[in-house]
C-alpha cells in the first residue's frame, strides 16, 4: 500500500498499450468518491517544460488548489510535442473527468519517458474506461506504482503516519535526475485535513529536503512533478507531526530513487560542513556529486580526494584550501588541505560498500549541505547511448 | 618544431623519474640566451590552485610580466600539498635558475598529473641539471611536448605565422577540462616585438575564444596554466596579423586535445545560434555538452534530440520550447519544439562520424557560441575509475 494507505483513496495501474512491450503504462489516483480535495504540486523549473506540466498547472490554478484525481502514463514524455500535445494531455483529463464524473480541471496529468516522439493517443482513449473502472483501494496502489515505471528496476512506495494522520507516495525515477526541483514524478495522498497555501508550502520545504537533495546525472528533466493530495478524512493534523510525516515520504521515496539509479552500483551522500553558509555548502555539495570523475572514483572504490578538493575549490562557494579536511566514512584522509596519515584500509572497506559517506569540512563558518548521488558506470552508459 | 619554431627559443624534455614507468616528466621552455622577455599568463579559476600556479602567478606579477624560462613536470600535480607544496615549486624555479643564469623570479613553473600527493621532488633536484643542459632549438621543442603528457596518448604542437613573426606551442590535456580557463598546460612561444600588457590582453583573448570553448567533462583542473613568451627578435608584428595568429595557435591546441579527450570516440561541436545574447548561447551550448545524458547519446550514435531540448530548457537562458529548431551535420530534426520530416538516414550517417556537429537555433536573437566536446564512453570511465 502506498497511495492508497490514507483513508478515501482509490487506485489502479494497467497496460494501455503505450509500451512496445506491453508492460503497465497507464496510472490512476483518485479520491474514492471522485470529489475534488485539497491538492499542491511542484514543477519542473525545465523551460521546455513538457505539455502534461503546462496542462496541470493551469488546471491547478483555475481550481485555486483542487484535485479529485492525478492520471500517469509512462512510455513517453508529452515533452517537446508542441500544441498536439498540449491537446493530448487536456484530453487525457477529459476522458477521465468523464469517466469518474468530476471537472476537467480536477484532473491532472504527468507523463514519462521519451521525449519529442508524438505521445500514441488512441491507447490512452481506449484504456482510460478500464483504468477507471480498475480503480481500488489497497491494492489498487501498488499496481499504480508499476504502471509509472520506466527503467526503474521496482517500484517506489512509502507510508508515513502522524499521529491519526497517514501520508501515501509512490514515485518513479531513475535518471535525468538532478532536482530543481527532482526529476522524477511523485504522487502523495493523505487523509489530513489541510487547506491548500498551506498544503503547498509544506510541500515545497519537504521537497526541497528530500528531491532536490537527490543528483543522478546532474539533468533537469522536462517532466518533474510532485503532486499531493489532501482530503481531510482523518481531521486536522498536528502541524509539526504532519510537515515532518510528508518529509519523510518525500525523503523516503528520494532514497529509494537513489538506490534504483541507472546502472548504479552505489548510493553516496556527499556532506558539505564549514561552509560560510548553508547555500554554499549545498553548491560545493552538489560540485562534488555531479562531478563525472568522482563518480568514476566511486565506481572504482578509489579514494581519490583530490578530485574532491579541485570540485570544492571550482564550485564558486567560499574556499580556502588550508582550511579543508576531507573523509570517507568517518576516516578523515586529508586535513589543512593536503594528505594525512590515516588507515588506509579502513577506507577501502568502507569504498567497496554500497553505500558510501564523503564529508568535506570547508572551515569556514557553520554552513552545512549533502546531496544524495550515484556512480558512474559502464551499466548507466549502456543504458543511455542509445533510446532503442 | 612547436616552441622552438619562433627565433630565439630552446627546449628540453627528459626523463628524470617522477613517473614509475620512466617515461618523459620533466620540460624546459627557455629563451636561447636565459635572458628574461615579455611574458604573460592565464591561470585556472579553481580556488583549489596547485603550489606551481600560486609560485607562477607570483613570479610574473613581481617581474612585472617578464620571464627566461618554464619549467613543468607530468606525473605528479603538486595540488593540495600545503606550503611543503610551494616551497618545491620555488626551488624548482631556483634550482632551473641557477643553471640558467637568471634570477628565480624569471622562471615559471607548471606541474601535471595525480592531486594530493606529495611531489617527489628529489628526483627533480637530481635531473634539473641535465634538463637545462639538453636544451636546444629545433628538435628539443618535440621532446618537451612529449615530457609534459599524463593520459595523452599523443603529443600536441602548433607554429602559426604572422608575416615575418612566428608563434609555436605546446599543450596536454585529455580530461579534467573544462576551462574556465581551459584545464590544461600550454606553452606558446613567439618572436613578437610585443609588451607584456599587450602580450596579456591579446593572449587573455585567444584563451577565451579556444581553450575556453572546450569541455570534455566539465571539471576545471588545479592546475590550468597557459604561459606565453616573447622575445622580439623578429620585430614588432602587424597587430591584427599576430593576435588572429595567436589565436589560431590557441584554438589548433585547444582542438588537438578536444581529438585526444580520454577515451573519447568523437569531437562533437555543440552550436547555439538565435539566443538572446552571445552569453545566453554560450551557456545553454555548454549545458548541452557537458550533459552525461547527451554524451551517452553521441557515444550510442542515437539522434535523441528531446534530451537536447531538455538541457537547453534547464541552462537558465531564455528559451521558449516553440521556437526551438535542432540539427545534426546540417539536417534539422526538430522545428518550432516539435519533431518534423527529415532525412534519417543523413542523419544516421552524420553520427557515425568521427566529427559530430549539433546546431541548436534558439529563436530569440542574434547570440552565438559554441563548445567542443567529446562523447561519454566505457574507455572514459575505464581510464577515469581508479587512479593506481
Amino acid at each position: 500500500m502506498s497511495v492508497t494507505a490514507p483513508k478515501g483513496f482509490v487506485a489502479a495501474g494497467i497496460a494501455c498499450g503505450i509500451k512496445p512491450s506491453g508492460a503497465a503504462d497507464l496510472a490512476l489516483v483518485a479520491t474514492d468518491d471522485a470529489r475534488a480535495v485539497a491538492a499542491a504540486a511542484v514543477f519542473t523549473s525545465n523551460g521546455a517544460a513538457a505539455a502534461p506540466v503546462m496542462v496541470s498547472r493551469r488546471h491547478l490554478s483555475s481550481t485555486g488548489g483542487r484535485a479529485a484525481a492525478v492520471v500517469l502514463n509512462s512510455g513517453n514524455a508529452n515533452a517537446a510535442t508542441g500544441q498536439t500535445g498540449i491537446d493530448h494531455s487536456s484530453r487525457t483529463c477529459a476522458l477521465v473527468a468523464a469517466e469518474l464524473g468530476c471537472a476537467t480541471a480536477e484532473v491532472l496529468v504527468c507523463s514519462t519517458g521519451l521525449i519529442g516522439i508524438p505521445l500514441p493517443f488512441a491507447p490512452i482513449e481506449a484504456g482510460v474506461g478500464r483504468l477507471v473502472a480498475a480503480r481500488a483501494p489497497g491494492e489498487g496502489g501498488a499496481l499504480a506504482a508499476r504502471a509509472i515505471m520506466t527503467t526503474d528496476t521496482r517500484p517506489k512506495e512509502t507510508v508515513q503516519r502522524a499521529g491519526a494522520v497517514t501520508v501515501g507516495g509512490m514515485a518513479k525515477g531513475a535518471a535525468m535526475l538532478a532536482p530543481n526541483m527532482a526529476t522524477m514524478l511523485a504522487v502523495l495522498t493523505t487523509d489530513a485535513d489541510v487547506a491548500a497555501p498551506q498544503l503547498r508550502a509544506w510541500l515545497t520545504a519537504a521537497v526541497q529536503d528530500s528531491f532536490n537533495t537527490l543528483s543522478v546525472d546532474g539533468c533537469t528533466s522536462t517532466n518533474d512533478t510532485v503532486i499531493v493530495l489532501a482530503n481531510g478524512r482523518a481531521g486536522a493534523p498536528d502541524p509539526v507531526a504532519f510537515g515532518e510525516a510528508l518529509a519523510a515520504a518525500c525523503l523516503d521515496l528520494a532514497t529509494q530513487m537513489a538506490g534504483d539509479a541507472e546502472g548504479a552500483t552505489k548510493v553516496i551522500r556527499v556532506r558539505v560542513t564549514g561552509a560560510a553558509d548553508d547555500a554554499d555548502a549545498a553548491r560545493a555539495a552538489r560540485k562534488v556529486a555531479e562531478s563525472q570523475l568522482v563518480k568514476c572514483s566511486f565506481y572504482g572504490e578509489d579514494p581519490y580526494w583530490g578530485r574532491i578538493v579541485s570540485e570544492l575549490g571550482s564550485s564558486g562557494s567560499a574556499f580556502d584550501l588550508d582550511r579543508v579536511s576531507v573523509s570517507y566514512g568517518g576516516v578523515t584522509v586529508a586535513r589543512g588541505g593536503e594528505t594525512c596519515a590515516h588507515d588506509v584500509d579502513a577506507v577501502r572497506a568502507h569504498l567497496t560498500g554500497r553505500e558510501i559517506d564523503v564529508e568535506a569540512d570547508l572551515g569556514l563558518g557553520t554552513g552545512v549541505g549533502s546531496i544524495l548521488t550515484n556512480d558512474l558506470t559502464h551499466a548507466y552508459i549502456d543504458e543511455n547511448m542509445r533510446t532503442s
